[in-house]
């Protein structure tokens, strides 16, 4: 076989530890000299193909790249874009093996959920048929934990990690004011259509009957009388009540108990806006003081309280990916699988990108208490591992060393505009 | 002197580092058992002495005290409790004074703000009036950071952190996400008149243009004009503008952007709100996409992210305070003393409650940029070493260890209630 070049691109929302992975795949790729000859990295992702805007992760330093593991969002930039559906045009992704063959990349790497696990099973599709095939691998990563065939999607643990710990420290804080001032907290998280972050939330209690007291599943259709129920009855046993809400938390006819309905690019709406719904239905049924907090981008971009099981999962499939590449494999994802023991263990596996794109993995309802606001003891026995560990990033000045790359964009070998 | 009990207690919103101040008094107090007897702690702050339920602390072991170091919220429960006016009555008063007879108690400790320390000057004056003389020391705690005499405020230097962290890590991940999402984010944080909070976000800066790109503060009277125009320059120069928001933010007329008017029991108003306003204010002029969090309770209980600079400095003033009672002092508020060398050092130092009592330490106008949206290096020489250090609590099974304490009550000695 004759030496290739690479790319790599983040995509879709970012997470503390994606780049952990892109230091993965960027190491394994400087380990594997006789095989991968340049590593490109998208700018913006995979617009930064389409755009023949390739960065030439040559020019970092090994050190420069070793930081990438502690450095939380996306160095090379992400992107919310989604690809033309083939049916109606394969324009883009012609384009994108277009470019490809211009600088000789026989390696596509793809670090994303489950929309970019679709565009890279595609690639690998296409770009056969055109005669110049290219070994497309997924790598997994969403927060939404949602991705099927593997125990969990590097970038929950972390954020799961944010959310417990976060929920455990407010919940002091509330249980300290409840008798004379705040008696709810909402914490709202992420979390579209599945409920692994705010069953995260969970994780904070380490006793029956600790905070948080009510976790609010899109799972589950709300019920605003018995959510009050429970409200009431936690306030009068404990003396305050502490509520994790997921923003794709919604009524049974589908309803967002949020009322937002910004769209993105993938057609998906903009959630936001539970905790401040339900605080409001609180303060009206029961009329008691309340604060909320919106966690937001914070509790996926925040390394300082990373998993470390989170980051050395993330770490270990960018490597994996470089590896099964090298070894022949294409039109897979790199997976993570649990060992059966007592102990919690992993090890890496790989599944067909034709079953998991565009599958989305729900929590089962075995996970969930059956009055519906809580986590079962199975919940807490697959969550707690992802959570393990601390692995802190290097701080100057009171704050994370967070290093900026050089970021040196390939000369463009196309004459072609891309013009979407 | 016969040998006295003494009484503390934990006033207003609590912090990550307000238990760090208990464990210096509880450890000082046990230091001097040949002066001070048994230490009570308020339960609930000063409605427990109202209400005689005295935790014993004596019932608590030495490593449930160390704990309290790392610990956040208020271990014994805090208040927000504002005592009668004396033109008003003088009952509340005479019924501390009452309850401290009873229990033999002859130092009083109080851990808060502005408010505390009015309360506790009161205390010590009507005692000696009643002849009953109580030695009062008032130990500083307020993530407002709007104490006079005093260098900073224990609470403060942990939330700076937290916000400085946050406003980094935030600003990653919209920088990724820039070229095809979101464009803004704004992070609303505590400061209801003083933008030191707010200010400290500028610490997340490293270099001159990085985020924050804004900061709203309190002390700069709203032009929406003026934020818009600074939002769509930024956005312009850098591709997106991350904004930190202080929820006491307001326009010239006094008009809070918030629009929120709830009062809490010391007549303030509970602001929220700030963060969507300007966010929907970006969204209406400029057609951004945004995002916002709202950091609320998680800012000032981020007991995991503290700064270890906070943390010395508040256990040492719990220390002090029972030092400086030991020493016979009353009527006085513990403070901070920053050395005049370039490397930074403090030092303990005292203040007379009369003049500190209801004095608000507003952030200086030259703390500010000229054009009102940012900080100068002199705000950055005073915040940096408030934010240096880590001092991370234990962890166990990925969350962090905060323990609970007994929570003994002293039986009572009073046959009367206390019916305010």
């Amino acid at each position: 076989m004759a030496k290739k070049n690479a790319f790599y691109a983040q995509s879709g929302g970012v997470t503390a530890v994606i780049n952990a992975s892109a230091c993965g795949v960027i190491e394994a790729c400087r380990e594997h000299r006789d095989k991968i000859g340049t590593l490109y990295a998208g700018q913006n992702g995979i617009i930064g193909a389409l755009h023949e805007n390739l960065i030439d992760t040559s020019k970092e330093t090994a050190a420069s790249i070793k930081a990438l593991k502690h450095t939380p969002g996306g160095a090379f930039g992400s992107c919310r874009y989604k690809m033309k559906d083939l049916k109606e045009s394969t324009l883009e992704y012609e384009r994108l093996v277009e470019v490809f063959r211009a600088h000789n990349i026989g390696y596509f790497f793809y670090n994303g959920g489950g929309d970019s696990a679709d565009t890279c099973l595609k690639v690998s599709q296409i770009s056969a048929k055109m005669g110049y095939p290219i070994q497309a691998i997924h790598i997994p990563k969403t927060i939404d934990n949602d991705l099927p065939f593997t125990d969990c999607s590097p970038g929950f643990g972390s954020v799961a990690k944010y959310v417990a710990v976060s929920t455990k420290e407010a919940s002091l804080d509330i249980a300290s004011m409840a008798a004379s001032s705040t008696k709810i907290f909402i914490l709202e998280v992420m979390g579209r259509h599945a409920g692994w972050i705010a069953a995260s939330g969970g994780l904070a209690a380490s006793e029956a009957g600790d905070a948080p007291h009510i976790i609010v599943f899109p799972e589950i259709p709300f019920v605003r009388e018995e959510f009050i129920a429970k409200v009431q009855q936690t306030v009068a046993e404990k003396g305050y009540c502490v509520v994790v809400a997921s923003e794709g938390a919604s009524y049974a006819d589908g309803a967002l108990i949020s009322g937002s309905l910004n769209k993105d690019a993938f057609g998906h709406q903009q959630l936001g806006g539970v905790a401040p719904t339900l605080a409001s239905m609180v303060k009206h049924s029961l009329g008691y003081k309340y604060h909320y907090a919106l966690a937001d981008y914070l509790q996926r971009s925040a390394r300082h309280v990373a998993s470390k099981t989170d980051v050395e999962q993330a770490y270990a499939v960018g490597r994996a990916a470089v590896d099964k590449a090298v070894a022949g494999k294409t039109g897979i994802m790199v997976t993570i699988e649990r060992g059966k023991g007592k102990t919690f263990s992993w090890t890496l596996g790989e599944a067909s990108l034709a079953k998991v794109a565009n599958v989305e993995k729900k929590m089962p309802r075995s996970f969930i208490t059956k009055d519906g606001f809580g986590i079962t003891q199975k919940a807490r026995d697959y969550l707690q591992p992802l959570i393990m560990g601390e692995d802190y990033p290097p701080y100057k000045n009171g704050i994370p060393l967070y290093p900026k790359l050089k970021i040196v964009l390939a000369p463009k070998k196309l004459d072609t505009e891309f013009n979407g």
